[in-house]
């Protein structure tokens, strides 16, 4: 991928440099990133997105058809062969489907088949939003759609894949809505203060566990960073592990052997990927809550 | 075992038919029975109780010693060859002692070795009382006593497992503090109503897992029985699964996909095996708190 | 009023004396008693008060509008000279509307000379199910129905008094629905135990304070008695008092000068007279909830 | 009182124009902004603060205690008459000790004459950091103080007195620990989003009850504004009103007449005025949890 640029250089540059610069953000169709650089300037990368994203949509229906028709399939062909943009490899590589079992990759290559019969483009999904699992609960379920809402359905996901990728190609680029984040708190309502030195892990659930975060909380009782950040939080099922024995042991205030709660653990789904959500505990020794907070 | 008789039997029969009876409450050891069937009639079956183990703790040490050697050892030799009394066979089985891994088998057998070759005497625990996990950290422990400590810890025991042994022996028996018991009860606060119809299944956690339960709220938000009672709680780990997701679908008010709460789990430990764990749950679909309740 | 009889005795007495026993039951209206005596035996006194009630509603339109006229207004003209029935007098006793500030009477006098313009009978409100305030809003609320609704509201109502005042002739009536209840639970999420000790104080509010009941938790950290109950819980506004700071400084977990917590006031509101309201506080000296339980 | 000026302008000043800045910080004395003028520049307010009551510190017993002697009393004669510095008026005047009932007034006068014989100087505190109630309470208290430890904690409050008036003297001036912060924060659990729009009123209560704030949550559940800020927060008892009842009748989840939650009130003390309370609310309309949180 290129080295990202300021809006003022893409702003500025030479037409040519313009398509070398942004041409791989619409997969394999330079054309779009031409399409628009008499467009130029762009007051900002909203604005830039949103003119490309435009001149995709005003394409005649089987110019556009075909557009969708050159991307790689989800754990496809390409994939499995090597053959894909940099971009696509990095993104599916984000739900590890090269490292399918035998009977995942031939549900996913049943789907895949099922939906470039129906639909006649492949499956087009912005993977960086969603967990392997929940990838594969929207593919059957948009499986189900009409033509209509489901081509409507691909230039969304079009949408949202672009404007991640154009986010990555420019330097402080001010897209509103492309990242979410997951924040915890651990009050200590024993002690009317904010717990310290909690061991808080998060997993990725719902299938395979998969440790996404492991961090203590400080002083106000928070992490440092946040649990998730900086990117969309893939939707999907969760579990944070509060190790609140180990916390109020430490206090004196846990003796039991085993202690009544040790390792708490909050399952939760992730159902909007560019949301915050925010999860405190409150707890004692005998007693906790949690909330989706704000 | 013997089919369980009353009180007043007891207290009527002659002495060869109250040893008949009761020989075997005390490991190889009916001579117990024998000691307190001149000092009847007993007013309660704690004062019988009460009456035996007087007749034990009594014992010159040595003769104690070697009552308390007679005792199988947990996961021992007389386990594996199937020469154990009936009781023990009945209550070793309970931790599954029989299904351990080789791995598991050889530190059984190593804290076996240690301890008696410490004490001259094998490792006695009411392994009722206790997980498999549980009576594991109890033998570490132990090992590390001294001598005396140690003797009267499995005295201790002895007094808990043939207090166990007499409850099943005698009808209505009475005996106080010899069962656990384990309740919940879901309330759906958006709603401000009992929670029915939510599944809850208990598991044994702390190592393999282990399904114990699996019911159903009902109009009140409780379970029609207790998920455990009867017996004394085994001291140990567990988790409680409550199937929110699927209330609050039917509800109407999840319809995230995946839902924020689906399965919450409360994973708590138990350490007083004879008392009541009551363990409710308050929930919206977006938030929950637990806490040992009464 | 008669002093209760059984079902038995009503059922098997002269006519004469079932008039005599339950000839006040409706208003001024001892035929409906002398209607149903020939029907006689009733299989409960569900049974009984249904065919009652069945008399009455089965009346041609005027006759049932001669009955409901002849009832007293609440705060009304009889009120006021003393002439209403022994029933009534007690009845309207609970609302202290003998006790009305010259402009409350005032707007009692308002009302029941609106209403009794536009509907030609007086007011008729169970008023044991209300508190002042709530028989006031209900009172406005009413006034606004068209003839039909509010012609069948004030028979609803008739069936309320009747019911109550068949229940205090029949001893061990029987009778469904006809009592509310108020329980509370305190729970030291601190310690995990129930609070011992906690004064809980219960007042009726909404206007002017009325301390109801003045209690401490036992052991199990509930009251000895419910709150309320043996009676419809009188729809309005209350407050439970919980005084925690002095609980939580005999535990000596509360040190601060003043307590972060001292006196928690849980106001709540209640609008279903024959339901069990159970308000459970969960506590640690910096924090509580509170929720409608079970 | 002066202007407030920078530190520079404190530092670079004449010695005179030092004094006629800061001569009235402490009260009666210019002598002590005199004897550090010398001792210029200080690093920070901090260091300048420090300076001043290591001087008095350093005083001749006696001397001391004749500086002592010069504050005026609290409700005393000379607030009576109007004689007071600005600074006391100003002072003296948040806890409206002027408006004291004939009772209150009299109780002040017996603790000022009491207090005055046995310690030879007036009762000083940092009257900002009290309610009428908590100052009351604290004054009883010292009373009991033999000598030494109340002349410590005279001086003490002299440190927090002078300390808040060289505050409102210097310009920018960083002092650390001068002032408390309330904020709050309301959750709707019900719907797993912050709840905006609900009214919030903060109470002083304890005593008289007096309205000191009243706001509305915003789109984050927070209001715009702390609750108390800026200033040490009076120690003291303190009640919040959450408007729960009308918010959820506008989101349609409250329909019962009277609501079962309607203006909950969490009454709350403040013990150390420097300190941040945080107290948020998660709500439904059946259940609610607050704590003390940061």
């Amino acid at each position: 991928m290129p080295i990202p640029v300021t809006l003022t250089v893409l702003n500025t540059c030479t037409e040519a440099e313009f398509v070398e610069l942004l041409g791989t953000v619409f997969e394999d169709a330079p054309w779009v990133a031409r399409a628009v650089a008499g467009l130029r300037p762009f007051a900002d990368a909203d604005a830039l997105h949103a003119a490309m994203m435009a001149h995709v949509r005003e394409l005649p229906q089987s110019q556009c058809q075909d557009f969708l028709a050159l991307h790689p399939e989800l754990a496809g062909r390409e994939a499995r062969m090597g053959v894909m943009g940099t971009d696509s490899t990095v993104e599916q590589g984000s739900l590890a489907l090269a490292a399918l079992s035998v009977e995942e990759a031939a549900r996913w290559e049943e789907l895949n088949q099922a939906y470039r019969h129906k639909f006649e483009f492949p499956f087009i999904l912005c993977v960086r939003r969603h967990t392997r699992a929940s990838a594969l609960h929207n593919f059957a379920k948009r499986l189900s759609n009409d033509r209509d809402t489901e081509f409507a359905a691909a230039l969304e996901e079009v949408g949202r894949i672009t404007r991640l990728r154009l986010a990555s190609r420019i330097e402080g680029h001010g897209l509103a809505n492309i990242a979410g984040r997951l924040t915890t708190h651990v009050l200590d309502t024993a002690a009317g203060r904010p717990a310290q030195g909690v061991r808080i892990q998060l997993f990725e659930a719902g299938g395979v566990e998969r440790l996404l975060a492991d961090m203590r909380t400080g002083r106000n009782g928070r992490t440092e960073q946040p649990l998730m950040d900086g990117e969309p939080l893939p939707a999907g099922q969760y579990e944070l592990r509060f190790h609140l024995g180990d916390y109020f042991r430490v206090q004196g205030l846990t003796t039991d052997e085993p202690p009544f709660l040790d390792v708490v653990r909050v399952a939760f789904g992730i159902a909007e990927p560019e949301a915050h959500y925010h999860i405190p505990l409150t707890a004692t020794p005998w007693a906790y809550s949690t909330y989706r907070g704000s």
